[in-house]
């Protein structure tokens, strides 16, 4: 059987899977990216990792590609440059140093752009020509197709949403010291960033008033809100609330048909997705008000980024 | 000899001139936009503009189509939609209503995506895939292009960058009620909002104490610069930060590679494109720094946005 490696390096985790022509995963596992202090020692675990998930198979099969997906990744050169979410700093030679490792047909791309191509050619975008896949995980990450082409821009860095100041001259830093920066409000970092600033804010009391930012998690923050914590309302009102100028913004930008949201926050779809609506539609113009919708993925949940890696490879099939 | 009829119609001034295939306008005429309360006397005076200036030619002419730029407009609807800067409100049929004055091929498109378009077929943009307009007028415009081709979005009103909100929940608002959206800082109107506000947070001396708002000009802001008066020099500085972190944000979306800034601001050139450049340079992730240009137009200066809308039509040949 024909088939293509998916690998999605996130900031916490990294996610390998074999995925067939039709999007579907049929063996996977996952690690934590961070334990990896050195890049080489990162890229050897992914090989063993792929030969470990080959040797599961029953069946004969041939690896035709393997698509990566990883932030701040360019498509052109197949580095990665200047992560703020990940340990390796500095340009780094994805591409080159894991064709060392395995000598198929290997793309690299930013990790939301290949969620784009993904949705496009698997998921619940199949048909759109003007979408925007936001990925809000440990950052924020985006992949924006227009006229049924995914951005690169002159050269593979397009669609950084994570790191657009929404602030004039004030707000929280991101990981790349823009000021303001989206994705340190917009993420699950971010969430937990507007935690201490809604205890620092408000004297209600709250569960987290005894938890170290450190041992914060974004699953206890949805379990906190699920409990009526005043606390973690608050802090998914204000996310939420800075979602939807974002997008409305993007809006403004390439007036997509629908975004999908994406990533570890979406599991608190109640608390963040929903509220994000209202304020969303209250900041679009008039012009684009009742157009746009705001989707989650048709990939399955765990395994949508592996697949959208895997697509770098199917949609040149 | 074949020409085509480019008309912009802009929030203060509508140009209409006579375009050849190699950009060159032959014949223009201007009047002011906002003399006309009613659309269909607008028109009327367009047609009487253009029958005037094709009788000036001295040898026969074939008009072989018509471009018209115009604020809020869609390519796809062939209507303006809310325009923030001009007087006909809610959904004016500007294609539908021309057709009946002039029987030729006819597009209508956002004025910024015009001047976009001339740029690419005559202007300093020719070969480039990746670049952004921004138009610096009464409003602010954006035509952006990508992957080669310019962004329309879903239903044709994309690149309304006048309306991205730079505040969180704070600001000024702009025609169309978005809080602290871009053009209520960076465009003509824009500029003489700052001097209002410098005015009212510093107590320097400044001629402009002595002029109402009404009477305040956007040249009179560039030759009080030119003759050192502090408040003109602190609106122009304000100006040019903000005008650097939008461009330095929109670099994020797409990654141009170069930006083109046309419009009435564009004279003061010297006290707002220049500094604008180091702001942008500043704000810009590491990944970008060095690799955008911010440049002018490359078609003649007063007919730049004529030969846009002439583009409409000349690059269907």
């Amino acid at each position: 059987m024909d088939l293509v490696v998916g690998i999605d390096i996130g900031g916490t985790k990294t996610k390998i899977g074999f995925v067939d022509q039709k999007g579907k995963c049929h063996e996977k596992l996952f690690f934590r990216t961070q334990e990896f202090e050195k890049f080489d020692e990162f890229l050897d675990k992914i090989k063993e990792s792929i030969d470990e998930l080959k040797a599961r198979f029953e069946f004969p099969v041939n690896i035709i590609g393997c698509g990566i997906g990883a932030p701040n990744a360019s498509s052109r050169t197949g580095t990665i440059e200047n992560a703020a979410n990940l340990k390796w700093k500095g340009s780094v030679p994805l591409l080159e140093k894991m064709k060392l490792r395995l000598n198929v047909p290997m793309r690299v791309m930013n990790d939301a752009s290949a969620a784009a191509l993904g949705e496009m050619l698997f998921g619940n975008a199949k048909g759109m020509t003007n979408f925007i896949v936001l990925t809000l995980g440990t950052g924020l990450g985006a992949g924006i197709v227009a006229n049924g082409k995914l951005i690169k821009g002159y050269d593979g860095f397009a669609g950084e949403l994570g790191h657009v100041g929404m602030t004039l001259g004030d707000g929280r830093l991101t990981g790349l010291g823009v000021r303001g920066g989206l994705e340190a409000y917009v993420s699950a970092t971010g969430l937990k960033r507007t935690v201490l600033y809604m205890l620092s804010k408000y004297m209600d009391p709250s569960r987290f008033r005894d938890i170290a930012y450190s041992d914060l998690h974004g699953e206890d923050i949805t379990k906190a809100a699920e409990e009526g914590d005043p606390i973690a309302l608050k802090a998914f009102d204000y996310t939420a609330n800075i979602l939807g100028l974002a997008m409305a913004n993007f809006t403004a930008f390439s007036q997509p048909e629908a975004f999908f949201l994406l990533g570890g926050l979406v599991n608190s779809g109640k608390w963040i997705i929903e509220p994000s609506k209202k304020y969303f539609e209250e900041y679009l113009l008039e012009v684009y008000k009742g157009k746009v919708k705001i989707l989650t993925s048709g990939m399955e949940g765990k395994t949508a980024a592996i697949c959208g890696a895997a697509a770098l490879i199917w949609e040149e099939q």
